[in-house]
């Protein structure tokens, strides 16, 4: 029974992958202050699955077991229609995909489609094909339902949703430039400092891994892929650039940090080993840097102006702020617009790590309420 | 009629004042890109206003001259009740009021009592008495009416949103910390940049007055009491601050930088006059500052675990993004939680201006849609 001080459990959620940002998640749904409008009704891993239109009975101690001892395997697509089932005036249903699958992804324009809300961290479908984005677009206009993934740039964040809100009220962009990844702002924090010399490039990455800030294999990092997606995805809320929006991450020009001769070293661990052959050649960056007065960052900037979008390693004053104000694996990003001219908009933090990403999913499901 | 591709004019926005943020959001609004959830159905400025309960028909050319002729004064408890009348099932009525006023402010719990959204960056309610707040909080509760007032701290920087969204996925606020009011960050960058010496307090303050930075009478910007304000503001916001939140602005522990000499100089050109015969003090404020390596910044504190909430000039190593990263009239806000840290979250930019303001009322508006 419901009244205004307690809502009926409007709002069905099916939480697919259990992982570290995953768990978290549920752990911030399952904390969520009484009376919540939330209600889990599906939980899914790679492995097992379990669903309920009523909603599940689990809580924070209990869930994991319960999945693992859930006797299904996951049939993805008869989840989704089983959710599509749960779909009805004043019900919605919810999925959110904690997952980095590209399967998963693919599935979205149907599963919003059937009227079913998405939520996401999961960068692949934004800085996938234009298609795909295209198809996701189309499918959440017809149905009504939405698709938000503030979680796939900063974490937790407000990235997207501050990039949407200065478009959505009428500000033009210009410019967005920031260290989008977590991994190469601590690389880079620690390599270049401003002085001439430091520890090596190697050593920093070797430790950067240690710490789990990297990938297993640095490659995955260091390739800039990952920047390369997240500035598809930022790219795409920006008007101005319709028309001229990369077709996917491979699209934005990237400046990979793997070296040529380790572009085929499969475990991470000979990578590691093997990097030390190329540190004489960051060293020389580095020193070439500090003698202008600069320090290196790897950073993804979107030119609306110019329609150039890349990743690159670029050299900043020491007296900017992605010299003076970043430290540990901080984001920041600089949005550069009409309104906040010549001074831009400025947001950094942690942009990685699975409580401060859950966050920002949890936040967009906020948004539903 | 309306269909999935044009949604009915569902939302009635009523405005009350029309000045410098009254205007530029009024021509946010009429810009919306259509077709546009929202009509507007009254404009009120301090000597007219015009009302039609189906929505009037002004663009941004028009509107002005069309308020100026309206033959009604502003009734405003009778247009209270004209409103009220709007709401019904799936017509939601907003009130926006862009106005400073203190007796708007108090007349909130009825306008949200009648079921009507108000949306605001006017700080006089929620830095005003606790129980002007908690009449506020009950009556929004009661009728389902929302309150939201996004632009009164850091105008269209998502500082409320963030802190929201922070305390609803369960993280914990330990400290917020910032330079929250653009006149005194424009003085303090450009008076104290960490070295001995520099230009007079008096001049900085004179220029700040000349370029429009500070209030007519510059004492209302160096009280304090917008800093205070904003602090009582971001204080309500914090669960664990219950039943420790200050009585209002007033109850915050707040240094005003006028001399007591000068606490009755009625004009601003007097003050500006007399203010002269006190840069000795602040010459040496700045000096043993930076003899210490640091810089003076005028900066609001709430400081949870301690329970601290202040306003005050405090001294930052050059090394701070208080002193490194601000400029022009840059706000920053540092939010310490238990998952950002040891590093903050960050937020900054302008914090002040028609053009940013009115986009903190338009993006709460959204929040509606």
């Amino acid at each position: 029974m419901s009244s205004a001080s307690t809502p009926a459990k409007s709002i069905s959620v099916a939480v697919v992958g259990v992982g570290g940002v995953g768990a978290e998640f549920i752990n911030q749904l399952l904390a969520f202050p009484q009376p919540s409008p939330f209600r889990i009704v599906s939980l899914s891993s790679s492995k097992t699955h379990f669903f309920h239109p009523d909603g599940l009975s689990i809580t924070n101690d209990s869930w994991r077991s319960e999945l693992a001892s859930a006797p299904n395997k996951l049939d993805f697509p008869g989840l989704v229609r089983e959710l599509a089932g749960v779909v009805a005036p004043g019900q919605k249903v919810v999925l959110v995909d904690n997952t980095s699958s590209e399967d998963v992804a693919a599935l979205y324009p149907t599963i919003l489609g059937f009227g079913i809300d998405v939520i996401t961290p999961n960068k692949k479908a934004y800085s996938g094909t234009l298609q795909l984005y295209e198809r996701i677009l189309s499918s959440a206009l017809e149905s009504g339902a939405r698709f938000l993934n503030e979680a796939t740039v900063g974490a937790g964040l407000p990235i997207i949703s501050t990039l949407k809100d200065l478009v959505a009220t009428g500000d033009k962009i210009t410019k967005i430039e920031g260290v989008f990844s977590g991994t190469m702002s601590y690389i880079f924090n620690n390599f270049s400092t401003g002085a001439a010399t430091g520890p090596a490039f190697s050593a920093v990455v070797s430790v950067a891994r240690e710490k789990g800030y990297t990938e297993p294999h640095p490659a995955d990092d260091l390739n800039g892929a990952d920047v390369a997606r997240k500035l598809t995805i930022l790219s795409r809320y920006i008007p101005a650039l319709r028309g001229a929006l990369p077709d996917g991450y491979k699209s934005v020009a990237t400046t990979s940090l793997v070296p040529a001769a380790l572009a085929g070293v499969a475990s991470g661990d000979a990578f590691i080993a093997q990097l030390p052959a190329f540190d004489a050649h960051y060293d020389a960056m580095r020193a070439a840097a500090a003698a202008e007065g600069k320090v290196l960052r790897f950073v993804g900037v979107v030119d609306v102006l110019s329609g150039t979008i890349k990743a690159d390693l670029e050299k900043y004053d020491n007296t900017h702020p992605f010299a003076t104000s970043l430290g540990g694996s901080d984001n920041i990003v600089m949005f550069h617009t009409e309104r906040y001219s010549p001074r831009p908009l400025i947001v950094q933090g942690a942009g990685a790590g699975a409580a401060v990403t859950a966050m920002g999913v949890m936040s967009d499901l906020l948004k539903l309420v």
